[in-house]
């Protein structure tokens, strides 16, 4: 893929993001992306689904895997808004994306970089690229308006 | 939740780990424990439903969060008998697991010690407990009988 087109599979990330967003979950979106076209997207709905495992990537790869009944997405991209976190980052090395193209990072919870980096660890049996801050301004803040909102009204999200 | 209690739990994780081996998947079973009860259960199936992301330990996981219709699962244990791998490790921290106890190590993919130390990495917002090498002999011997068969059926398991 051509960097290039990054910033218009990311803008597809975005608005899965704002789709949480709209269900008062932190707004985080993903996309699978094969020879250029989305074969998974995902928002995370840790609350509405009650499942601490229901992030945005993990729910996009799930729709990938259905897309070619296999759990290997070997030529695949993963575009999500936020830095993912160390399970998500697990995930995408297990599914042996190519590369993960991320906006904002997160440092609590980052595995790409922030806290861990797993998926360039020479020790695992398969490496992803990462790519780093594609659209992170307008990512940035739409994490601030929800946490803004969220100090506002004093509502719990994790 | 007393010590001498583990061996007891790690066999319930034993025997959906010989589920597994028994559907040729590689065999990893796992269960979570609240107040000496076993509320959840799993055993791989990442080749069975096409998914990386299927590991024993998801899925017990999973099965947790429906009992509680919460995905914070602070009092409870999670038992694997393989070490938990990277996603494996960070979905434990997130959902907020007391404490992780696992029968053999992964040097491959091992998220408790082997190649990254995550539940008790301190900049992460929440901490595991990690108790290793229970039931140890007969996770091993489990797992070398199905790497011979894989071997001598050419098998690609990963």
């Amino acid at each position: 893929m051509d960097p290039t087109d990054y910033p218009h599979f990311m803008e597809m990330a975005l608005r899965e993001a704002q789709l949480a967003f709209e269900e008062n979950e932190v707004p985080v979106g993903a996309v699978v992306v094969f020879e250029n076209r989305v074969i998974g997207r995902g928002h995370n709905r840790t609350i509405a689904l009650a499942d601490a495992t229901a992030h945005a990537e993990i729910i996009a790869l799930s729709a990938a895997y259905g897309h070619f009944e296999d759990w290997r997405l070997e030529e695949c991209y993963l575009f999500s808004t936020l830095e993912p976190c160390v399970m998500c980052s697990g995930a995408a090395v297990l599914s042996r994306i190519k590369t993960i193209v991320y906006g904002a990072s997160d440092p609590k919870f980052g595995g790409c970089g922030s806290i861990f980096t797993i998926p360039t660890e020479i020790k695992l049996n398969h490496r992803c690229e990462i790519v780093r801050g594609v659209c992170e301004d307008e990512i940035a803040a739409l994490m601030r308006l929800f946490f803004q909102q969220v100090r506002q009204n004093k509502t719990k999200v994790n």
